[in-house]
This record gives structure tokens, sequence and C-alpha cells, in this order.
């Protein structure tokens, strides 16, 4: 019973840390969505003269900006010509930044959210704050 | 001698900060379990019926899933169809954020290490708390 | 309004971070191109004789170099050789450390901007601060 | 000249911060030839017999566990049998802390350090450390 509590007291310390950073989640989907628009249109006009099967429209190009900038990368889709490596390798470069922004968010949100909590008294039995 | 205590020391602080976020990581593993099902059936749904070897069954797609979330992305199995693209897609930015959960509570828990063994007195030579 | 008022604030937040840590993201990318031009030319010593076409240049090899350092491995050039194989392994490595450097610099940047934040009066309606 | 000596001191603080995390830093490098070792071995029992020539020896497997523990996944080495699927899908998941623990180590670095510089006093030039 107590585990199953701490399980719960946890799940709460998770929404609270997500709700205490909704704002800096929200703006980072935001640069994220802003990101996959610019990639995809500007790889659109360096590659579908080259391969218009895989670059056929803008969002058809979005399904290789998804996969450069979450760096999943399956190689269904990549650039072949100069132009298209170099914005390539830019947007997969960028990606590492994807990934640093949501960690440092989340990171300072878990190391605050548990300095607030640990100015508080708790209950030794449930962790839950006490009034 | 000496060095070796500070490796000894090390790994203790490695085994402190995996102790006081136990509750934090098994809870990630059980988000990343659940989201691991969820892809692996939606994607199941989407593509089966035009990849009926690589989405041959839900255990199947958790192959896909698995190398989609972790970022992986080995290029052998992965959607074609427009659903199964779009499924995909946010399949892997989700998978950013699973890269963010054990890196910010780890984060957070060095820190809160380190700042709590600040405050004890510890031996100049071996490294250990004096009691 | 208010709503509209907490995004400028979240961007402001961010572009605060991002200007504190200017000098580390900067240095950041300096690292990676040193590390980038490095791989490259190893690469192209270890692999061209093998693989004239993929590995044909220097500059060439990098988008092998980034492919590999981002962690993205589309899989169109990949090393064949012993020694490429040992290179390759040791560049997809040190990627592991590409990522954790800006993660790391911004999330000490939000710790910190935040911390600095709390210690000065903001207007509760607005998030700005009080002079 | 002002700007130059801001680039050396924040080479400074890097290498600090390196310094710093020495032992974690090195412990993480153990741990991951330990993972990368035990990963191949794993492998090549499970692989071996159905692909002999991706799998023909452990030293061989590396090659295949570096591009996933890293989560390159370049897509000229993956596992096709159900249990080789299945340690392949395990050591993708572990790849995931592999990344938090350097992270998480280097971002509670950053945190310690530039609490430590604050406390000090500093020329406001050249950003050096008064005595």
């Amino acid at each position: 019973m107590a585990k199953l509590g701490r399980y719960v007291h946890t799940l709460r310390l998770f929404a609270d840390v997500a709700r205490a950073k909704r704002e800096e989640l929200v703006m980072t989907t935001f640069i994220l969505a802003f990101l996959l628009l610019l990639a995809s249109s500007l790889m659109y006009y360096a590659e579908s003269h080259v391969q218009p099967e895989a670059f056929s429209s803008i969002p058809a190009s979005m399904w290789w900006a998804v996969a450069t900038l979450t760096t999943v990368g399956y190689g269904d889709v990549y650039p072949i010509t100069p132009l298209g490596r170099l914005l390539g390798a830019g947007v997969a470069i960028v990606g590492i930044g994807l990934f640093a922004l949501p960690t440092a968010i989340l990171g300072s949100g878990f190391v605050e959210e548990m300095a607030r909590r640990r100015e508080r008294p708790h209950c030794p039995h449930c962790g839950e704050e006490l009034p």
C-alpha cells in the first residue's frame, strides 16, 4: 500500500513538473513545428527536381524532415545534391538542439519542484504534503 | 589506492542517485512500455494491410516501435502509407521526450546528491562521509 | 490577453537563457566544427581507397561525419574496413557527448535564470519584472 | 580583445567542469565499454548462426552494438531472429540511458561550477577570478 502511494506521489511529481513548465514545453512544440515547416520547404526546393518521388511536395518532404530532426534517420529518404546535403547537415545539427530544449526545461523543472517540496513538511508515511 | 577509492566513491554516487530516483525511473519505464504498446497497436492497424510481412502482428510492430522511439531507425521497417507516416512522425517526436525524462531525472538527482554531500563533512583522504 | 503575455514572457526566458550562455553555445559549435573536420579527414584516409565514390573527398566524407555525429545514421554511407569501423565507432560515441554539451549548458542556464527571476519581484498579472 | 578573453574564459569553464567530473565521466566510459561487450557477446550467440557474415565474431558484432547503443542505426546490420530482436530492443532502450548519464553529469557540473564562481569575486573586465 505504502509502495503504491509512492508511485501515485511520483506520478503527481511528473504532472506538477509538466504543469510548471507548460508554457516552455508548448513553446518548444511551436519551435519544432516551425523548424519542420522551414526544413521541408527548403529541402523541397533543393531536391524535388532530382528526386521527384521522395520529395514530391512540401508535406511529403516533411517525412524526411521529421526523420532527420528527431535523428531517427531510417534512410528511406535522404538528400543527394550538394545543396540538399548542406541543408540536411544543418537540419541534423539543429536536431541536437531539439533534444536539448525539452531535456533542459524538464531538468530545471525537476530541480525546482524537488527544492519546493523539500521546503514544505511532508507526511513520512504517504509522502503527501502537510498543510 | 587513493585513486581506486575515488572510483569506489563514484560508483557509490551513481548507486545513490539511482536509489534516490528509483520511483521516477520505474515510472519512466512504465511510460515507455505504455508508449511502445500504443505505438505498435496503432501502427499495426495503419500498415498491416499494405506491408503484411513487416507489420504481421502487434508484437512484430513493436520492433519498428522500439527502433523509432529510441531514434535508432535501422530502416529495415518503416511506414509507407500517409496515415502510417503521420503516426510514425508522432512516435518519433515523442521519442525526443523519452530521452528527456531519464536525463532530467538523473540530472536533478546528481545536483541534489552533490548538494547533500557538500553539507556533510567528508574525509579528505578517502572521500568517505564522516559520522 | 494574459495568456498571450505568458508566451511572450516564455519567449523572453528562452532568449535570456540563450544570451546568458552565448559563449558556451558558440564554443560548442566550434568543438562540433573541429570534430566534423577531424572525423571527415580521418575517415577519408581510412575508406577512400575502398569506397572511392562515398568517400571521394574530405568535404564528401563530411556528409558521413554529420550523419554519424548527430546519430541520424541514414545508412547511405558507412565504413566497411576494420580501421574505418573503429574510427566510426569512436565518432558515434563522441556523438553522445555532442548531445550532452548543449543540453547540460541550457539546463544549467534555465536553473540559473529561474533562480535569478525568483529573487526579483514580478507583476502577478503579466509576469514582467518590477523595477 | 575582451571578447577573445571571454572565450578563453569559457574554454577554462569547460575544462574545469570536465576536471571536476573526471571520475564520473571515466566511470560512464567503463559502463559503456561493459555494455558494448555484453551486447556484442549476447548478440553473437543469438544471430551468428542465421547471419554468419554480419555477426561473424564478437568483435564483428561490436559494430552493430556501437551503432545501436549510440542510436546511430545505419541499418547495414540488424537482428532478424525473435531472440535477436528482443535483445536488440533491450540494447536500444539502454542506449537512452547512455545519453542520460554524461548529460546529467555535465549538467550538474555546470550548475555547481557556476554557483562556485558566483560566490567568488571576478574582474569585470577579463572575467578572471580575483584572489
